[in-house]
C-alpha cells in the first residue's frame, strides 16, 4: 500500500544545481559526474528501491527475524532482493576497483543509500554496516587480509559487522571485558559477549566477517588497551574458499521496536578464532574510522524515513477528503475537501518538506566533505575539509535523526487514526526511526562529542570555516533584495551560533558540566543553522535559474516557497536553542540524585 | 521489571498545598476532601495500581487482544483485575450515590485515574469510556434509561463505548452514514460500520453499552441530522437481567501500534435494535459532553505515560554505570558512574520531572474547574469555570499529549540501545502514549476548536479569566525579590499569549487561514503557560512551607529547584512560537497542492 519515489530530480537539483559537483574537477572521481552519469545511476538506484525494496519493507517489519538452532532467517525476499542488489554491483558503487568494486566517490554511495534505505531501512542494514567494515580493513588491514577479505566484501558475498558493545557497557568502552588471547601463531582465541550486533547472523551471505573489539591480556586498563579482531563466522582458506565454522554464535535476537527486518544479535564468542586487525591496543582508531562512516549513514537513516514519511503523507493528504477548508469549499462537487487544505495539515507537511530537503542538501554537502577530505588534490583542501566533516558528523548524525524521527511521527500524525494501525506503514517508519537516535552514539553522545571533541579540534578551524562559507555566501547575495528574507535569518542563526560559542569558551572551561548542559542545544542549534544554510543556497540557485528562464519554472517557484517557510517558521528556535545554552547548568544540575 | 509507585506525596501536595481544595468549601463534596480522607484514598489507589493494574501492563502489551468467532478475548490477567477495580467500588467513585456510586468530586476520579493510567494505560481505557458513556446517559437520558443502564454501568458490570468513527469519516461528522430507522415503538433499527470503537468487544463485563451516532432518515443534512443511540449488546429486560442478543458485532480487531490491550474494534451494526438518547438530530449536544471529558481524561493519558516513563528512566540512570562525570568521578571505587551525573541525562530528566509534576497540577487544576461548573454554589462562578474549562480542554488534550509523548521518547533515550528492546517497557510507554495525541480529535483537530471556537466564546471570557488570575499573582507574588525568577517568565510568556490573541483578532478576522496557521503554536504557548502559571504557584507554596519549617524541607527545595529549571530552560519556547504564529499563513499556504 505504501509509495516511495526516489527523489531524483531533487537530489539532481542538489548535486549539479546547487553543490555544482561536475565543477569539482579537483577531486578524483568527480569528473565522471556528468548529469548523464548521475541521472542514469539514480535512475536505475531509484528504480531497484521502489520495485525490488519497497515491497519486502513491510514484510520485513511483520515477519522480523528468526533464530532457530542457531540459524536466523530473515523475512520472505529478504534473500533474493540482496541478491539483486550484488548483481548489480551496488555493495561496490564507491570501493575500490582493485577489489571489485565501482571506484566512484562517496557521495553516490550516500544517494542511492538514502534511496534504499527510504524504501526499506532494516534491509538496507545489511549492505550499510558491510561498508563500514570493508572501510576499517581498508584502513587498518595487513595486505593478506585486504585481499582475502575485501573482494568478497564488496561483491556482497559475504557482509560485514561491528562489535562494541557488552550487556554492561556501550558508550563507556573502558568497561569492555572481552578478552583476546594470543594463540602464538599470529592469531587471537577471542571470548565474550556482545550484543546489539546489527545483522549479526542471517541467511543472506555466505560468510559473515565480525570486526570485535576485545582486550588482550596484559595490556593497557581502559580504552588504552583495546584491539580490533577479524572474527570471520567461517574461516576463510587462502584460495578464498570457505573452512572451519569458528566457534561464535548468536545467542538471541533482540525483540525490539522497529528494524524487525535486522537481526540485532546477541553474539557469544567462545575462544572463536581471530586476527588483530592493525596494532595491538590501537583498535578504537580503526573502529572510529567505521563509526565516522556509520554515523553519517545513520544520520542518512533518520533522513530516509522523514522522506517516506512524508511521501506517503502527501498522497493520504490528497486523497482523504475531511472537512472544509476554512477560506470557503475547494471542492464543492464533492463532500468534502482534501486534508491538503487545512493550514494545520499544511503545517505539518510543510515542516517536513522544508526538513527533507533541507536535510538531504546537508547530507549531500557532507558526504562531498568525505570525498575531499580522501581524494582532493590539494592537500589544504583535504586537511579542511577533514577538519569540516568532523564538526558536521555529530551534528548530521543527531540533528537528523532528531528531527527525522519527529517528521515521521508528523506524517504518522496526518493519517489521524489510520496512522496509529498497522495497516498502514506510517507505525513502521516511526519505529525504524526511532533506532537512529539511539545507535552509534545516542544523540546525547554526538552532542558531548561536538562539544568536547570536534568544536576544539585545531582551535575550533573547523568552526571557523563554517563561520567563513556563511558569512562569505551571505555578503555575496545578502545585498540582493530578493535574498535578504533568506540571507537575514541565517545571518542571524550564525551570530546566535557564535554567541553559543563563545559562551561555552568563557564558561566551559570552569566548569565542563556548564557546557555540557547545553550541548544538545548547541548541536540543533548548529543543525538549523547548517540546514539554513543550505536552504538559502537552493533559494539563490532558484532565482538564478527562474531569472534564465528555466524550463520548470514550478519546481524552482517551489524550492523558493519552501525555503521561505523555512525561515520563517522553522528558523525561529534557534533563539530558544541559544537562550537555553545561556542557561548554563546551575539549574540542571542542582537536584540531588535522591530528589528526582 | 518496570517499577511504578504512584506519586501520592506529589498529588497531595498539588491538591492541599497548592490548590488548596480543603478550603473549597462552596463546591460540593469539597468539603470532604481532607487530607486524611484524599491520603487514605489515594494511597489504596496507589497501592491497586502498583500491585494489581502494573503487573498486566506488560502482558496486556505483549499478549494484545484477540478475536475469535466473534468473541474478543482480552490479555491474561485483565478480568481478574477489572472485577478487582469493580469490587473496590472504583468505577462509581464519583458517580451518583443514588446509582450505586460514592458521590465524590471528579477530581478525585481524575487523581485515581492518573495513577491507574499510568500503570496500565490500556486496560484502564475500559472503564474511562463507560465513565463518558455514563455521563451522556445522566446528561441526556430519559429516566426509564438512567434507571435501566446506570446501576449496572455505575458499578462496572456493564462498560460503555462511544461510536462516532466512520471508514470514510472521523473529524468530519457530516459525511455519517450510519442510520437509525424508526420501528414504530420507539425503538430503533441502527445500520452501519463504525470503525476504532475502543472497548468494543471484549470478556470482561457483562454487558457493553454502545453510544452510536447515527442519522434518521429524512432528518437535516450534515451534523444538523445526526441522532445518538443507545444500543447495548445485549438488550436489557425490564428487570435489569440482559434479554436478547442485539445484531451488532466485532467484525475486526484493529492491529496497532500501542495499547494492545485494549480492543479496537471494527463494530458492524445490522439493523440492531438502538434507543434514542436525548432529542432527534440533536446527538452531537450529548457526544460533545462525552468528549469534552474523554479529551481531558486523554490529556491526562499523555502525563500517565510520561509520569511511569520517567520513573523507571530515573532507576535505571542511577543503576546503570557509564563513563565518568566530567567534573571528576563521583565514585571513585566503582568502576564508572551512574547515568545521573551527565548533564544531558539529567537535561531529560529534568525536562521529564518538570513536565510531569507540573503537568500534573495543570490537570488537577481544571479536573477542580470541572468540579466548580457542575457543582459550586454560586451561579457566575458555575459559568465563570465553565468557560475557562472549555477554554483549557484543548490545552490540557493537546500540550499533554504532546508533550507526554515527547517525554516518554526522551525517558526511552535514557536508556540507550536498551530502551529500544521490548525486554524493557520503555517502547511499550512511547508506542501507548503515541494514540493520545490522534484520539478524540487528533491534537490538530483541538488547536483549531480552541483558536476558532473557545478563545472567541463570550468574548473571549475565558481567556480573559485565565489572564486575569495571572496578573494577579504576579501582581501579589512578583514584587518579592525571591519569586521575581519565577514571576518573570510567567509575566513574559503571559504578555506573548496575549500578543498571540491580539494578533489573531487582527489578521484572523480578514483571513481565518491567518489564525490557523498558528493555531498549534498557540495551544503549545498557551500550554507552557498554564504550566508556568502552575509552576509559580507551586514554587510560592514551597517558599511558603521552607520558610514555615516544614517538616521535610528537601521535598520542597525540590519544587524550587525544578521550578528554576522549567522557568529557565522550558519556558524560552514561547518566544519561538510566538515568532511563528506572527509568520502568519502566507508561507504555509503558498504552496500548490502538486508541488508537494
Amino acid at each position: 500500500m505504501a509509495i516511495y519515489q526516489a527523489p531524483v530530480r531533487d537530489a539532481q537539483f542538489v548535486l549539479h544545481e546547487v553543490l555544482r559537483v561536475q565543477d569539482a574537477s579537483n577531486v578524483e572521481g568527480y569528473e565522471d559526474l556528468t548529469d548523464d552519469m548521475t541521472t542514469a545511476i539514480l535512475g536505475e538506484a531509484g528504480k531497484i528501491a521502489s520495485e525490488v525494496l519497497l515491497p519486502i519493507n513491510e514484510t520485513g517489519d511483520k515477519q522480523g527475524c528468526t533464530l532457530e538452532n542457531g540459524v536466523v532467517r530473515t523475512p520472505d525476499g529478504y534473500k533474493e532482493a540482496y541478491q539483486a542488489q550484488c548483481e548489480g554491483g551496488w555493495p561496490g558503487i564507491d570501493l575500490p576497483e582493485e577489489y571489485g568494486g565501482q571506484g566512484m566517490p562517496y557521495l553516490i554511495n550516500a544517494v542511492v543509500g538514502e534511496f534504499a534505505s527510504s524504501a526499506a531501512m532494516a534491509f538496507s542494514m545489511y549492505q550499510g554496516l558491510t561498508h563500514g567494515a570493508i572501510k576499517a580493513i581498508e584502513g587498518f588491514g595487513s595486505e593478506e587480509q585486504k585481499n582475502i577479505y575485501l573482494p568478497k566484501m564488496v561483491s556482497g558475498a559475504w557482509t560485514g559487522t561491528m562489535n562494541l558493545t557488552e550487556p554492561h557497557c556501550g558508550t563507556d568502552l573502558g568497561l569492555l571485558r572481552s578478552k583476546a588471547e594470543p594463540n602464538g601463531d599470529g592469531s587471537f582465541k577471542i571470548s565474550g559477549q556482545k550484543i546489539f550486533i546489527s545483522s549479526g547472523e542471517h541467511d543472506m551471505s555466505e560468510n559473515i566477517v565480525h570486526l570485535v573489539l576485545a582486550k588482550i591480556p596484559g595490556g593497557p586498563e581502559g580504552v588504552k588497551g583495546i584491539s580490533l579482531f577479524v572474527v570471520p563466522k567461517f574461516i576463510p582458506n587462502d584460495d578464498g574458499s570457505l573452512g572451519n565454522r569458528n566457534t561464535l554464535a548468536c545467542g538471541k535476537l533482540e525483540e525490539k521496536m522497529g528494524i524487525h527486518g535486522n537481526s540485532t544479535c546477541v553474539m557469544n564468542y567462545d575462544e572463536a578464532t581471530g586476527w588483530l586487525i592493525g596494532e595491538e591496543h590501537k583498535g578504537l582508531r580503526a573502529m572510529f574510522l567505521m563509526m565516522n562512516e556509520a554515523r553519517l549513514l545513520v544520520g542518512m537513516q533518520g533522513l530516509s524515513q522523514a522522506s517516506i514519511a512524508y511521501q506517503n503523507a502527501v498522497e493520504y493528504a490528497k486523497d482523504r477528503l475531511q472537512g472544509r477548508a476554512l477560506d470557503g469549499d475547494k471542492f464543492p462537487d464533492q463532500k468534502a475537501d482534501p486534508l491538503m487544505v487545512h493550514p494545520d495539515i499544511r503545517r505539518m507537511l510543510m515542516d517536513a518538506k522544508s526538513f527533507v530537503e533541507g536535510g538531504r542538501a546537508f547530507y549531500y554537502w557532507a558526504s562531498i566533505l568525505i570525498d575531499e577530505e580522501g581524494k582532493h588534490s590539494d592537500e589544504k583542501a583535504r586537511e579542511e575539509a577533514g577538519l569540516l566533516i568532523a564538526l558536521l558528523t555529530p551534528v548530521v548524525k543527531g540533528f537528523l535523526t532528531d528531527k527525522g524521527f519527529e517528521t515521521a511521527v508528523n506524517m504518522q500524525q496526518v493519517f489521524g487514526g489510520h496512522g496509529y494501525t498497522e495497516d498502514w506503514s506510517q507505525s513502521q517508519y516511526v519505529r525504524d526511526a526511532r533506532i537512529a537516535m539511539i545507535y552509534e552514539g545516542a544523540n546525547g553522545v554526538q552532542a558531548l562529542d561536538l562539544i568536547g571533541r570536534k568544536l576544539p579540534q585545531k582551535g575550533g578551524a573547523g568552526m571557523q570555516t563554517f563561520f567563513g562559507m556563511v558569512k562569505d555566501f551571505c555578503k555575496e547575495n545578502g545585498e540582493h533584495e530578493d535574498m535578504a528574507e533568506f540571507c537575514d535569518p541565517l545571518k542571524e542563526a550564525s551570530k546566535e551560533l557564535q554567541e553559543a560559542v563563545m559562551w561555552f569558551m568563557q564558561h566551559g572551561m570552569k566548569d565542563p558540566n556548564e557546557a555540557a548542559a547545553g550541548s544538545t542545544d548547541f548541536l540543533h542549534l548548529f543543525g538549523y543553522t547548517a540546514i539554513g544554510y543550505m536552504w538559502a543556497k537552493m533559494a539563490k540557485t532558484a532565482q538564478d535559474a527562474l531569472a534564465g528562464n528555466a524550463d520548470d519554472p514550478a519546481f524552482y517557484e517551489a524550492k523558493l516557497k519552501t525555503a521561505r517557510y523555512f525561515m520563517e517558521r522553522v528558523m525561529p528556535m534557534t533563539a530558544t536553542h541559544l537562550a537555553r545554552i545561556k542557561a548554563g547548568g546551575a539549574s540542571m544540575m542542582a537536584l540531588d540524585a535522591e530528589s528526582f
